[in-house]
């Protein structure tokens, strides 16, 4: 729907401007009402997870109560990030629509292809990952899984 | 650090056993003092991105009062998910310690796995996505370019 992509705009463009962060908005849409909105706040809440499709799932499962918006849509301005494509999956959203790419988006500066390029194995990557405590942290998982009263998610 | 892994999971443990989410726990260090803990949150807070790493790097950023965490280690019980890893690289902290590994985590019904192989196309996903209107998402990215007083992060 384009009403839906022109919100997400309308959102991207007032968050640029008041200097909130970049260039990016995102909407969701439940039976094609809106749920929540949002614009990229990383620079107004010093947040690095402050990102617009971050903000709009977090706020969207506010207003419903619920943390699977597996009856969601997500429109937004750029391609998700993997950040937010991952949030995108665990909210179990079925559609993105997006405008531009993330090759588009690098193209301004921003880093999501080269992340991407990280976790596909392409690049290696600046951090460093070191294995600790595997046998205690193992424990953490064999307590979950013999939980009598645990809710999957 | 042995200690400061097993904040983590002392973290975990108390997030599993009052339900708030899954046994994942995360600390964040600045030269060898904790910045921040944190746990899994989902089911609490009925927020799909409540991880235990994203909290963590959120209250971080606001203990700090800056987005750039490049100065941080993290120690997190399981390996980041997709979501987690990726807001660690855009928090730029350059160093994580981790217990389990994905596939472990994913022996007791976590996706992360799953979503690894997506983003690497090694399966194609649930997730349908489509393009829209992607010139005028295009003329946000020309906005941001030519915008004077625009903070890159």
């Amino acid at each position: 729907m384009f009403r839906l992509i022109h919100i997400a705009i309308n959102e991207a463009r007032r968050g640029m401007q008041n200097n909130h962060g970049g260039p990016f908005g995102a909407v969701i849409v439940k039976d094609g009402a809106i749920v929540s909105t949002a614009h990229n706040e990383v620079l107004i809440s010093k947040d690095p997870t402050a990102h617009a499709e971050i903000l709009a799932i977090r706020r969207a499962s506010q207003v419903l109560g619920q943390f699977d918006l597996s009856d969601c849509e997500i429109y937004t301005t750029s391609q998700p990030c993997p950040m937010c494509f991952a949030a995108i999956c665990w909210a179990r959203i079925k559609r993105i629509h997006y405008g531009t790419t993330s090759e588009e988006v690098a193209s301004i500066g921003f880093d999501d292809g080269h992340i991407y390029s990280i976790i596909k194995g392409e690049q290696p990557g600046e951090i460093e990952s070191c294995v600790i405590e595997r046998e205690a942290c193992l424990e953490l998982l064999k307590e979950w899984e013999n939980k009598p009263d645990k809710q999957m998610y």
